[in-house]
């Protein structure tokens, strides 16, 4: 079976399968006139009409003179939860703190509660709905972590969630264990005994199971501190876990740093970073996972991204889809975000959500950039360029998507 | 024909047709268990369950315990204009002022000029897809606005389009003429002689033609000052056209104090307005017609919401879509930054979007509140409160739309 895309307009995509940096973050190839042949699953050639393979293909898709680019890589979700958390927002806006909120019985606890009363089923069904509206905007592939069971059972409630979508959805899903997202209420008088508790017996089952491909660990002022997060971090590896780390998202005391010391595949957040943290992660080859959203909603700063990209940090983009503090699972939002707060240029934010997200789950053979070999995934989009793309915001501008080379029906 | 829309978890509305200002913007009638009898195109009844007339729907539709609004009003939009301008992003990122784009050839002077060039069959049928986009998003009735013309002829043909959207289109428009939108190229060294043209030629032309309901004016340095704009609005309102007008977006040059002294029925943008201009506002009863997507998107402040209604100014929300300083038409998105950046409460938002909105366009006796007689426009959304439908950003959560009664099929 093969298919054929032509009359695309401009096809923009990233080139190759490794981290783009500095100046090649925002080098793209860029072709006018182009076409893509695709067998099966697979792509077989990208680029100018003229250089298409001979040969009759099985479908024919007219682009129409669109903008044709790989299918976007949601590289940090908590996709699977229970409940929503609404009703804060009033609070909030009557002034209501942290600490307050957490009171009245709100905050990330209330999620967990929520999700540890959650049947399987009902995670599953209300995370597939969830993944359908992100396909719908584009995305393609897509990490999910655990993060809101804080015990063993709940965890891997979350993680079977996550493997039984991966088996049944088209998005592609990676799966995150993030165990070390909070201290469990039943913890909060001896923490380290949860840090333990983590390295000891959650990490080394989850691992046996399968359930896991990364490690994740908030280090955070008042959640966890770098020498409780390296534990965790160095357990996931001596199990076969690669190192994520959600790092100075409210303080920089070192997660940065950690990132490049464990040799993250990662680093979160990162809106507080400094100089120090951001040599280390350039020095260790730390990808930055910037999160645009959260920032939105939280009316706090935005992360360094452009001192990032002078640094030769790679810089992805990702939509950190939460209940509490980014309840937006939009990656094209997060692009605008991208160019009007982090002034990455359209390009800079392609590579953002395509190579470099690849790059920061471990999908960058398969998915990211539109070559021969490469699977698949790509969006034409009702713009006729990159400019469009992020110029409008608050539109769903992807027009027709392809995963794995099947037309998605929305 | 009678629709009877059942299972309304919740419904939730303004009352009355006049504008909400003060503590009663935030009070809205909130009915559990609701239903909704619709004969037509008309509401026979909204109101809980236990009160709904008796008889045999030919319809019924389940709205599964949802929440029930009425649909969305948009009351500041530029419509209707000729080409784009993405391709000034990225000149802005590398620090190009407005000067500097004008010299490029950009700015509002080149959507002119594409707007001149553009035939009016082009013209209805972009606005007509973009107004499909905004009926899918929730936006039963709309205002908008010429300007893009800045002669006799194009402003007409903007117009034009206008009202064959409104004979074609499901939405409702009202259509405001803007000739006072900048001077144009023609008149940049003798700009009183374009009010002169203005005053004396293009709204008699305008009124005459009943192309128009308002006449609205940018009252802003540079642009029109206070008396150009006063000779603008009260020649409109001695041709039966209603004054609104674009004041203090970026300098308070007293453009909300001409809103009150002219009796406009709203002034728009308002970001810089200090106590005088709200005083003056508030006295002469003008609606504040907000749009929080332009200040997002050109990284401005917003403008004082809270004490716009401290002071009892009816504020309303509106998306100002345009190709310049905001493309983007989801007045979701400007429901979420009302909650967001404007600290509005849920329920002062939806006000703002529904009958403050329609009160700012003149449809309040039609639309804007969930009433036995008023036109059946509503919005099922998918969420169970309005707590939900302002958390969740960046997601359409439109689910069902009636207009007029009719199921809108997207």
């Amino acid at each position: 079976m093969k298919t054929l895309i032509e009359k695309i307009g401009l096809l923009a995509t990233p080139l190759g399968s490794h981290p783009h940096r500095g100046a090649e973050q925002g080098q793209i190839a860029e072709v006018a006139d182009a076409c893509v042949l695709i067998e099966e699953d697979r792509i077989l050639y990208a680029g100018p009409r003229a250089g298409c393979p001979e040969g009759k293909a099985d479908r024919v898709i007219d682009a129409g003179g669109r903008l044709v680019t790989p299918g976007l890589v949601d590289a940090h979700t908590h996709l699977v939860f229970g409940g929503w958390r609404q009703h804060e927002v009033p609070l909030k806006l009557q002034g209501a703190g942290y600490l307050d909120i957490l009171r009245a019985g709100g905050g990330i606890l209330s999620t967990v509660r929520s999700t540890r009363e959650a049947g399987e089923e009902e995670l599953y069904r209300k995370s597939a709905a969830i993944l359908d509206g992100m396909l719908a905007l584009g995305v393609t592939s897509c990490e999910a972590k655990s993060g809101y069971g804080l015990d063993l059972e709940t965890e891997c409630k979350q993680l079977r969630v996550i493997r039984r979508l991966q088996e049944t959805h088209p998005v592609d899903l990676v799966p995150t264990f993030l165990g070390a997202h909070a201290v469990p209420e039943e913890y909060k008088e001896h923490p380290d005994d949860y840090v333990n508790l983590l390295v000891e017996r959650m990490i080394p089952a989850v691992a046996e199971e399968g359930l896991a491909k990364f490690c994740d660990v908030f280090c955070e002022t008042g959640v966890f501190d770098p020498d409780q997060s390296r534990r965790v971090l160095e357990a996931g590896k001596a199990h076969g876990l690669i190192p994520k780390i959600h790092a100075d998202e409210i303080d920089a005391i070192g997660g940065a740093e950690l990132a490049g010391e464990v040799h993250a595949i990662s680093a979160e957040h990162l809106i507080a970073t400094d100089e120090r943290g951001m040599q280390a992660m350039a020095e260790a080859g730390v990808i930055a996972c910037l999160l645009p959203q959260t920032s939105f909603y939280l009316g706090k700063t935005y992360a360094p991204a452009r001192r990032m990209i002078e640094l030769s940090i790679p810089v992805a983009i990702a939509s950190d889809f939460n209940p509490g503090s980014c309840p937006s699972y939009n990656l094209q939002l997060a692009m605008n975000l991208g160019l009007l707060r982090y002034k990455m240029q359209p390009a800079e934010v392609l590579s953002a959500v395509t190579i470099n997200a690849a790059c920061a789950i471990g999908l960058e053979g398969e998915v990211g950039s539109l070559e021969a070999g490469k699977k698949a995934d790509l969006v034409i989009w009702d713009a006729p360029d990159l400019d469009m793309l992020l110029y409008r915001f608050g539109q769903n501008l992807a027009g027709t998507i392809l995963k794995a080379g099947k037309e998605i029906t929305r």
